[in-house]
């Protein structure tokens, strides 16, 4: 297994970190994003979008995190992170499809905007959005208690960590949001979770 | 099994198509989306994004179309849909993901602009982010043939299909990707598809 990525990429973090607490050994590839080398052509062929994390495996490419998290967790992770149950197996689904819809284009896209200067007309619609994945997960966590969902740690809480932990950078603080301050610190305090990287 | 849901909405055509595809039975609960019941205190108990669908299964409910689709698959579809294989599963995972991202932020978003009259101050965002979304379906279709993935009818190709569909609204006609439009037609003609409401 080969994961291409960066230390300052949130989706290749989700991977990442998950590839610690199961304690799997692959091959982990940087892409120099400085350099652009994430708009050449031949990291193009391997992925279109022009983004990391991608992951080969044996002779196949798989460029979506969140496709990458489930092939773990079903591959190597038995049954507690993506449960085979189909309404359990939903429920998690569920929850990394959040974490590409509000949490992405609401609180990463705001801190596109914010640190990265990207799309800076469209900064109101990303704060509407990124407001309510606060206000979605600050009620979620006061109804479940500890973790999104199954009453334990799952893919559910490595998709959404990484922007809802930096929302800050994007004038979307989780002051207000005590529940979910408390589940990041869960989240860190895991084992095998790794520190993220403070460009991320 | 209860559905909320309008003819309108192309994330509750997902959830129809497949479960007529597999012949199943539900109750399908039409929301009053004009006179924003959407948006009532009662619908937003059930759907804190103020969305269609929503799911009922028991006392369960699933608020995400994505997640949608992976429980009727799981549970009443056998291996076709969305195999139990880790790989397989995953790659399926990412054109679902794929369909929540740029289909979604890109074609549907800048249908909503130009429909909608929804945030557009961000639509040259949603254009070039379409735009991807065509050029990678047609780049895929013209590697793998018929089917976006695994060379068959899977829940890639019903998660992607009505934003695709429909993008000709949104000043992203498809025109100009012959191996889109063949396959958009390959979808409908699959045994049990059902046709998308005009306003979809």
């Amino acid at each position: 297994m080969k994961l291409y990525m960066t230390e300052m990429s949130g989706n290749s973090f989700k991977v990442r970190v998950l590839a610690s607490i199961l304690g799997l050994d692959y091959e982990s590839i940087r892409i120099d994003w400085e350099n652009n080398e994430h708009k050449s052509d031949s990291f193009l062929k391997l992925n279109p979008r022009g983004q990391v994390p991608v992951m080969e495996i044996e002779d196949r490419v798989l460029w979506d995190s969140t496709a990458h998290l489930v092939y773990i967790a079903r591959r190597y992770g038995g049954e507690t992170w993506l449960p085979s149950d189909p309404l359990q197996m939903a429920e998690i689904i569920q929850w990394m499809a959040f974490a590409q819809n509000e949490v992405q284009f609401g609180l990463q896209w705001a801190r596109g905007v914010t640190v990265y200067g990207r799309r800076p007309e469209s900064f109101e619609g990303y704060l509407t959005d990124g407001r309510l994945a606060l206000n979605i997960l600050e009620d979620q966590l006061v109804k479940t208690g500890d973790w999104l969902a199954l009453g334990r740690a799952t893919l559910a809480d490595i998709a959404c960590y990484p922007y809802v932990k930096r929302s800050g950078e994007g004038d979307l603080p989780t002051t207000y949001y005590p529940e979910v301050e408390a589940w990041l610190s869960r989240c860190e305090s895991l084992a095998g979770w790794i520190e993220m990287d403070p460009k991320v």
